[in-house]
């Protein structure tokens, strides 16, 4: 366990019998700015590990950047919780309707995306993966064992990697989101394909992530919680297999079950 | 329950026998824009219900409003899933430094604030409000049986105002974030007072949430889940009293435990 990632204090333990004061630690949240060639774009409030990761997978989620080659440079300045990405030309598309919404009809399909970026990189998602239901559960229950961070402060989500048997990368946060922006960060900066990838991830689904896949293609995703609506809605008209409350040796497929073998 | 909370869908229910097509309910998610004097200020995600209780919640946690008079017309839409906030004069402090970042010395004690409007609002609680922990336990119990969205879909964070022995108001959200602006919102409109108030919440404790109770006086906050080190340093300095873990009749009191009698 990285030490930066936890912080040690004091606290009064209550329990039916007594009040004890107990040494303990907690997941650490720092403040992390991302710049986008200079101009401040979010703060986020994190885990603080993979913060270059982090930076890059945010920008490329919110449609700045869309491959390792827009990258010029990166500033990462630890201290201060900062990283600078600079590239070639700024992405003025981004920089207009960040945090902006817009009602259209992605994918011809009808769908409302609340983004006027993410219809652009919608796709309809025919990859042709196949996984049997034991090899999810093994997944998730690796997932679940190898999540260091969770098991020490109960404080953090954790999202992984994984090709369908091995997993590729683990990684913890404090926001769901991050876990696996800072994945999908390292897979640009590693120019990974990830079009035959599953990602697995302990926090519920929503539509955020289901978007998150999109983009990038990624033909599964697994959680061990719930979706809601929309990001149900969203994975069936993208074409990405969602499956949702993968317990023990049960789970829900909400969409595209082609893509299980039984 | 609310019908519009939840979407009823079909999915594939594995279990180790079987593969079954089964109708079930998810919670339901929309995209909720907010405007304030007609400018867009963000789109949420959220469960649909009390959504103006969550416009006027949100602008208020940001700064733009501070009570009801400042309101002069709310226009929602509940079709388009927007709502426009009109006030007399411009909050142009909030506009220009909304998701902005300043590291500054709040509450003369060094604290790093990630928000410079943070910094204005934040006071050292000293209300002389306390709890025995049997009441504690019995809110848990109370906020965990009543959450009936989260406990039909799985898929949503609960919250709830509590004068220590009553539930005044309960509500459930995709979001912990919004919950609780669902209710700082109601408060609001309703001008009521917060001073001598606990907040329960189903969610993790991050600086966010510890920030919303401090800028509206609110004394104790109790989770059953876990708080990060930022939030905990926060609570320590804003004078909550923050509660983690409280499960059965166990609980870890992190901050300020002169609040809890025994």
């Amino acid at each position: 366990l990285d030490n930066s990632n936890v912080r040690e204090l004091q606290l009064k333990k209550f329990t039916r019998e007594e009040a004890t004061e107990v040494s303990d630690i907690v997941a650490a949240e720092i403040p992390f700015t991302i710049f986008f060639n200079h101009q401040e774009i979010v703060t986020l409030l994190c885990t603080p590990s993979y913060l270059k990761e982090l930076g890059v997978g945010f920008l490329q989620s919110e449609g700045f950047i869309k491959n390792k080659n827009d990258i010029l440079f990166i500033h990462l300045d630890d201290q201060r919780g900062s990283i600078n990405v600079i590239t070639e030309g700024e992405s003025k598309i981004a920089l207009n309707t960040l945090g902006k919404r817009a009602v259209t009809s992605g994918c011809g399909k009808g769908t409302i995306f609340y983004n006027v970026i993410d219809s652009l990189y919608c796709k309809d998602n025919q990859i042709e993966m196949y996984l049997e239901p034991q090899q999810i559960y093994k997944l998730m229950h690796t997932l679940q064992h190898g999540a260091n961070l969770f098991l020490e402060t109960g404080g953090t989500h954790s999202a992984a990697l994984s090709d369908g048997n091995e997993m590729i990368i683990l990684r913890e946060d404090i926001g769901r989101h991050n876990a696996i922006d800072k994945i999908f960060g390292e897979c640009l900066l590693n120019d990974s394909d990830l079009s035959e990838k599953v990602i697995l991830t302990s926090g519920r689904i929503s539509s955020e992530i289901v978007i998150k896949l999109a983009k990038r293609s990624v033909p599964i995703v697994i959680s061990c919680s719930a979706p809601t609506g929309l990001a149900v809605e969203l994975a069936q008209k993208t074409g990405i297999t969602l499956i949702g409350f993968t317990r023990g040796e049960k789970m829900n497929v909400y969409t595209n079950d082609w893509r299980i073998k039984t």
